[in-house]
């Protein structure tokens, strides 16, 4: 189950290659790591006309879609127009958390009618519901391999993407995260080959999002930021100080994203931010951690409740079960992030977890589990399949399905 | 003269889009930005023996050096070594600030040998004169043209490097700055296809540096991050962070950088500053400066003095010519990246640029022109050359040449 050991931003967008011990405190210099990011970033107002000239003129263009709100928002017109004249197919429908059976539909109709170039446009659902699609078209066997077999991706029809929802970063790496309705899974999977072309950025497609989208997405954002920073110290100077530039971004924006009327530069920052914590940029020589996301991907699965939100009722409680484990790391936060000086480390380490938690509900968002109709049934079965499938997480690989059953009883 | 307004990090790597309208003190909002950087890192320990698998076998390669240290240190017999059995050829000599008459010779030898790969083995030095190599090879006119005409690069062999001293960035982004003996002069030229395929960054070899080239490195680090950060506000806030998480680190790891027996984790950390200093990585939709190194490329092109070094001279002096352009960003550099608060505003701004001299003194580097045995006529020399060319530098384009005259004449 190695593949499994795996999370969306842990694949070769950044690989380490000084093997992370488990249980070893004592590392301390930074690992070895490559990175490599080919995306094209087009970013700012009315940069969404610059797909015609970015998308090869001779192309047969599949445009993906989510559920229609880019036909209320004004984006579908301005992609539209800007591919006036060419040769497109549009396929709608891709959801949240996307689904492999409605993927299928969008692979037959791509192959149907020759599609060779995908241009997704949406929030990160469709963009990775696009990656799966991009390397399923050539594909011969069944397109689920892609999920479960390391070497499936050989090759893929070329994809770009119009962002309309800053969460993921799916729009600036090489992952994607897939769920199967029939058996409530949800499973990452990566390609250098699903890397998009471009990504076109305009913060102005934003104005328009639902507060709860917004709220969800600066909860994913902090919280990718958090999988990459709060580990242990392996005196990765810059990329300390460059996650804690982007947690403090996130946390200052905050309220003016989640106004009535948000102006430009907030929701231009919020888009930099969300693009910047998953893009690798952050994960040069550092541990990681991802425990958080696996365990919000199975309340996802089980459950449907929005992503962001998972990771905002999980992240506080792992915080406070594997305090020991972030200890140096979770100080350093304190004050850093927070500006907390006061008390002694195991008081400052209380208010930094607070306060993270404090945010969330900031957002809007509830952070127990109740809060969302989920029981211990719910904590059994993910503990089971967390069992059941070898998998351990976090930066020592020592969140095993005992801590597991710890963080989520926490947040009952 | 339109091409002369662009310094090596203002090229394609960062466009923006929307014009820097001139003495505009009220634009507040991020620029539009295109951002796009193909180059792959390779980091850490031992990692020079990579660049076996990363180079195709039949290539035939044209190693590039400088004078001859990278055979006391050991990259030398690590490169030959990894590239035992291959198809080699050695071009030896390329001299800090590298001029153009000795760059005709290796293209010559490359053609001659029918090298289609370039690896460059050195530091920014090398490097930039191996991008100059790489674009001239297929060129059929004369070769300077590369610098003074616009579109003269359409195509280059590709090209790597190993780099042995963090200072310029070179090895991740897509300019080099080349001088030519017979004129004294020193200009810079872009092209996206002279970004290196891959960059090994071994921190290792540093530790054989001379103190003198570790400051130099060093300042000339801290002044690109500057170039980047220090002009008017557009409330970028991730790249304020990210600017001001480079200048701390900078200024945190200097001690132990200019120490007799530096540390693995201080260079890993100053190699990744270097590179990422320059890299397009902090400059999206930000306003940029540039007249530091313009003056100093000057400096350097009359007077052979280390690039670094010119910049220490320039910046303290270009700081107080230009304070009040700079007044926002300079309170903001003063309590964020210094720690100076009390005082008022004035007061802190001194504060900050005395601070930021002193950091190179700290560094054992003079910052007066006489220091250099530098007086009055190289002031004229280098006030008539820009008012020769009609070049204004500086995020207003009003560091005109009246002023440049008032910022050497304080550095006197």
């Amino acid at each position: 189950m190695s593949r499994m050991r795996h999370s969306r931003c842990t694949g070769p967008m950044t690989r380490h290659y000084t093997p992370i011990k488990t249980n070893d405190k004592n590392i301390k210099e930074m690992y070895n790591f490559e990175f490599k990011n080919p995306v094209k970033l087009i970013f700012g107002k009315g940069t969404i006309a610059r797909i015609a000239e970015e998308i090869p003129a001779r192309s047969k263009v599949m445009l993906t879609f989510g559920g229609g709100s880019v036909k209320r928002n004004g984006v579908y017109e301005q992609v539209m127009k800007a591919l006036a004249g060419r040769d497109v197919v549009e396929f709608w429908g891709i959801e949240p958390n996307p689904k492999y059976e409605t993927l299928v539909e969008a692979i037959s109709l791509a192959r149907r009618e020759g599609v060779d170039f995908l241009l997704a446009v949406g929030g990160g659902s469709v963009i990775d519901g696009t990656k799966f699609i991009a390397a399923a078209i050539p594909y011969e066997g069944e397109a689920w391999d892609i999920i479960t077999r390391h070497d499936a991706v050989t090759k893929a029809v070329p994809l770009a993407t119009v962002l309309t929802l800053p969460a993921t970063g799916s729009e600036m790496n090489n992952g994607a995260v897939i769920s199967r309705r029939s058996t409530h899974e949800k499973f990452p999977f990566h390609s250098d080959l699903v890397y998009p072309r471009f990504s076109v950025l305009d913060p102005c497609v934003t104005f328009s999002l639902p507060k709860k989208m917004v709220a969800a997405g600066l909860a994913d954002t902090f919280v990718h930021v958090m999988e990459q920073y709060m580990t242990y110290p392996v005196d990765a100077r810059v990329m300390d100080r460059w996650a804690e530039g982007l947690l403090q971004t996130v946390m200052e924006i905050s309220p003016a994203a989640m106004s009535d009327e948000p102006d430009y530069d907030t929701m231009a920052n919020f888009m930099l931010c969300a693009t910047m914590g998953l893009n690798g940029f952050i994960a040069m020589g550092v541990p990681q951690d991802w425990a958080t996301h696996m365990i919000g991907h199975e309340l996802t699965a089980l459950h449907e409740i929005t992503h962001g939100v998972t990771l905002a009722i999980v992240l506080p409680q792992l915080l406070r079960v594997m305090r020991d484990d972030k200890h140096d790391k979770l100080l350093q936060y304190a004050e850093r992030v927070l500006g907390i000086t006061d008390g002694d480390d195991e008081s400052r380490i209380d208010d930094a977890i607070r306060r993270t938690e404090e945010y969330f509900h900031s957002l809007g968002i509830a952070t127990r589990l109740s809060d969302y109709g989920v029981g211990q049934n719910t904590v059994d079965e993910i503990v089971r399949r967390f069992t059941e499938r070898g998998a351990v997480w976090g930066e020592r690989n020592d969140v095993t399905p005992d801590k597991v059953r710890m963080i989520l009883e926490k947040a009952l």
